[in-house]
Order: C-alpha cells, then structure tokens, then sequence
C-alpha cells in the first residue's frame, strides 16, 4: 500500500516511453529522497518546455525564439529534410552538415491515410523559393515511407533545379556482413561504390 | 543544438537512476509531444510528493499522514524491520505479512562510520515496548551488513521476551542450482530443512 501522492508519482513517470513499474518506482523514490529545491526546479523545467517550446516557423524544429537559432546562423543553400525533430539531435552530433534542417512531421504513409498534404512539403517548397536553395538531402528514414516521400520531394524539386540527394544506405560501419539483413545487403550491392 | 529548455529538461531527467543521455532526451521529447495538461499534472505530481510526503512517526516509511495507513490499521503483534522504504514495497505484494514495518534507514556499517545510533534502532525499541510487539521479523538484507545489523537488534531484543527471527535465506525459486553463488549455496546447504 503506497501513498495516494507517490502513487500519483509513479504513474506519471510509467507514461514515459519505456518506463515500467520498477523503473517508475524508483524514479519517485530518487524524487523523495533527493532535496527538495531539485525537485522543484524538476518540475519548473517540464512546465517551461511546455510554455515555451514553439516550433520554429521556419524549419519547424522546437525553438523557445520564433525562428531556432539554426535557421538564424546557418547558411540557407543547404536543407536536410528530416522527419522529426529527434532526427537532428542525431544528425547534429556528427558536425559535418553546415546547413538548415526542414522537419516534414512524418512521412507519407497511404496505410494511415498520410498524404503529401498531412506533412510539412508545402512549407519546404516555400523556403526552398524564398532561399534559392541549391541542395535539399533527404534524410528521410530508409524504410518504405522514408523512401517514399523522398521520392516524391525529388519529383517536385528537381524540374526547379534544385539537386535532391538521399542519405547514402548501405551495411553500417563496425557491423558484421554475417548480421546484416537481406533488404540492406542488397541495397549496399546494388549502390556499391568503386574503391 | 539543442534549445536551452529542452537541454535543461533533458538534464534534469539525466539525473535520474540509470537514465543517460539517449533516455533522457526519449523522455523530453515525449513531454514535449503530448498534451499540456498531462505535463503540468506531471510536474505538479513531483511538487506534490515533495510538499505532503514526510516520515510517518511510527514506522518511518513515506506517508502524507502523521502515521501511515499501514501502522493505523496494522496488527502490531509483529513488526517487520526493514533497511529501506522501497523494500516495504516489494514485500507487501507478498500479501502474507499483516503487521507493521519499521524502516532503519540503512544498516550497520563501520566502513561507512555507520554505528548502531545512526539507524532507527531506538525508534524501534520504543515500539516494540509500547506495543508489546511478540515478534520482530529481521527482513535487513541478506548482506554481511544487513545480517550484522539483524543480529545487533536480536541480542537487544531476546532479552526483552520478544521473538526475533530472520527472512530465509537459500537459493531463489526457480532459479537453476548450477548458477547459484558458493555463498548462497553454503548457506542453503546450512540452513537446509528436512522434507
């Protein structure tokens, strides 16, 4: 029998991604038996986020400014088209890309009635004619729907000039050939490249 | 780069047990996504815990009374000594034990400078003598501290009349004997019961 408010605790610490009831538990007992002012500035920063987090009316990214300070330094030729914002935590840390993000909020997807209108593409066209965009790399995932959209992108974008370029897919480094699945061995055959 | 808010939330989850970075980002983008309400009950939750949760002045466990519901209903014929507030978690879904806990907050250890007035041993006594407490149940863990310490408050206790005893120790059902550890297993055979 635990108490009505830790109880209360544990529950909402299970609604995150992941988390069962042992894991819940112990982060409400780490909440308890850590001071108080923690705790508190804890639960200021969920409330900020929610308060504060827009998104960016330019790339679409999560931003506390109007437009993300991405799009405010970065050079504009570029645009790495990604699917959600969680993508450019990942693409950021290789610090290789000099260029802004677009976030499309999924990818086109018939089986849940995803169309090209349901995700951020019109918002794309835009900036791309506002910047005079040279490249746009999609970055899309490399499955069904990610190959999909970008397809469907490139169809537009080129006859505007612009060069589409997709993520480079293949077997990934460190990995074994022996673990490897059919569908990405065939994918790093067919886009072999000349050594 | 990430937004200062979201980077502080992520910090703040980083802090819990076990949470690193990858899990912690999960975790704030998910408050992020989901809807405002959740995320302020949420936050209002860890305040809550923090402004009504102290110690009940019986036991010791967390409770938002003065004396938890557990020591307002229980028997207290029997009293169940544990290290933790979480081992009272683990042991009432048991549902065989129907008296009351008491919580030590941790165990003997002079390698930690932890003496017998560090714990909740006094409290303990004064309960058993106020109650007329028949038997205390030693559920310390099965560790040279937690055994140290049961043994400590069995000598105090044996000659108050009061019976003592100790959680078995043995090898864990359904686990294989193959994999057993040489401590346990000598325990087990020591310990052993006639069938």
């Amino acid at each position: 029998m635990i108490d009505q408010p830790i109880e209360q605790l544990i529950e909402y610490f299970r609604q995150l991604p992941g988390v069962g009831k042992k894991t819940a538990q112990r982060y409400a007992y780490y909440i308890i038996e850590n001071n108080k002012e923690k705790a508190e500035n804890f639960a200021k920063a969920i409330l900020e986020v929610k308060n504060k987090i827009r998104l960016c009316k330019e790339c679409g990214n999560y931003s506390s400014t109007e437009v993300c300070p991405l799009c405010q330094r970065r050079d504009k030729k570029t645009i790495c088209v990604v699917q959600e914002p969680k993508d450019i935590v990942s693409l950021e840390k290789v610090k290789t890309f000099d260029g802004v993000y677009h976030i499309l909020f999924g990818a086109i997807n018939p089986l849940e009635n995803k169309g090209p209108n349901d995700i951020r593409i019109k918002e794309l066209l835009a900036r791309v004619n506002a910047y005079g965009t040279e490249e746009v790399i999609m970055a899309t995932n490399p499955n069904v729907e990610g190959d999909a959209t970008a397809m469907y992108i490139a169809k537009i974008l080129k006859p505007l000039g612009v060069k589409v370029t997709r993520l480079a897919q293949g077997i990934s480094m460190g990995s074994d050939i022996e673990f490897a699945d059919e569908v990405t061995l065939s994918r790093a055959i067919s886009d072999r490249k000349e050594i």
